[in-house]
């Protein structure tokens, strides 16, 4: 997907939602679990419901693994429901050393025709730059995440700068020339962080956990961390697709993404 | 798989040889191809011919990820062949928040029934913790790895510390009352850091990538790197895998195996 077409979609739907597809079976509405394919019943009926609000889903690879071979099977059938116009992201957080990792973006942009894939900064540049190789693919590299656990590492300092600081500064300049795309994943937990973040990273697309149906920290992040192109992706998954639990959850994921879009609306205007 | 059943086999075959299974369609003999499932061929034959000298296999996921669902059963029906007592490391490089973490810790231990997953640091204690809640599992995270990308971060200084060994100081204390073993990925690209990673994990297990079919820096290793109860991992995939590449590839694999692990010996006497 080229950067202009999901720009085009953010000022279409006036959102800049992604909705994570976390599909766990021991969440999902009872009365599917009768269904052939529960995950995939799900997602089909969470896709038709939000798509008018989302520019981008979110599957978490994991949900998919979780399940054996046919977790994978269950994510091949969703991914072919989702429009084309909307970005599908693989929320693997893969990286390897180079050949590893060339493998990894073969499976995939090439084997599951996914725009875009969640990778971990570690081990630096030739863990990233296989996924860079593709035409109009993305890569979204982790810099700072949500979870209590990023305090242990991401704020190593070594004189003015953190560690998830260095990965922005660095990392950016590895898709200078590359065919691909290179954004990054920061959350939101601390309103501060989209400033410190847009001055080493002014111009580069962020994918943004830890947004819940709440709207915590919504407006603060559309604020901070928008750009001319858009330049925001806010990822919504629990809050989104278990807003409801019985028959009518589809209607609920609808209201929930919904409320979400409305509070987006105002900064996403063309 | 218990500290000590591993320590039992170290000493026993006087290796410790992990073989990695990085198995590659475009680089295994050409015979194989004609084969129903050409994969699982070659590494029927690889683990056949070097079960004798190894103590450990470490499937590398990304190789067979990019076949897609198929890949996955060539794994799983490998897995199967392999010996109770010889480890299985899954080479996967995971790691995310809580919740998928514990994911993928059950698409490893119970899905897969590997013994040993690798896992990257990045997100911190809530990203490896579940993995560590498995009675007898293994995590080996990455600490200093053996590629050029090495450098982009992992030497990034605080005071007197660099973040890989701010990962193995932090990390170590995440096992502690876990029913699950904590271990570390350290390359040998360097050899004083051996010394340096023994410094502050001086009874970690180390799975040691890096060490080539041509002996390289394995006395190095060996020497600073094991312990009393053996301590150390070396991995060797493509010197060992690919060593031949005819109808005689399993034989030139014993070979390559049986040569890593006579060097390997006169360390590992019980």
């Amino acid at each position: 997907m080229k950067p202009e077409h999901l720009s085009a979609q953010i000022f279409a739907k006036r959102s800049c939602l992604c909705v994570g597809l976390d599909t766990d079976l021991s969440r999902i509405p009872a009365h599917l679990l009768q269904e052939k394919d529960p995950v995939f019943a799900f997602n089909r009926e969470i896709i038709a419901a939000t798509q008018e609000f989302a520019v981008a889903y979110k599957p978490n690879l994991a949900f998919y693994e979780a399940l054996g071979p046919k977790g994978w099977e269950s994510l091949q059938k969703t991914l072919e429901l989702i429009p084309e116009d909307i970005m599908v992201i693989a929320d693997a957080k893969r990286g390897d050393i180079g050949n590893t990792s060339r493998l990894y973006a073969q499976a995939f942009f090439e084997e599951m025709k996914v725009d875009a894939v969640t990778v971990a900064p570690y081990m630096g540049q030739d863990s990233v730059g296989p996924f860079l190789a593709f035409e109009d693919k993305w890569v979204f590299l982790l810099a700072l995440t949500s979870n209590p656990g990023a305090a242990d590492f991401q704020y190593m300092q070594e004189g003015e700068e953190a560690l998830y600081q260095r990965v922005l500064r660095t990392a950016g300049k590895w898709s200078e020339d590359t065919p691909g795309h290179l954004g990054f994943v920061v959350g939101a937990t601390r309103a501060e962080a989209m400033q410190e973040v847009r001055a080493l990273a002014p111009n580069a697309w962020l994918l943004v956990p830890g947004v819940g149906a709440q709207g915590g920290d919504l407006h603060s992040v559309c604020q901070h961390g928008r750009t001319e192109e858009g330049g925001l992706l806010i990822n919504s998954s629990r809050g989104i697709i278990y807003a409801g639990n019985d028959r009518n959850f589809g209607h609920a994921a609808e209201q929930a993404a919904r409320a979400l879009q409305e509070q987006m609306s105002p900064y996403f205007v063309s």
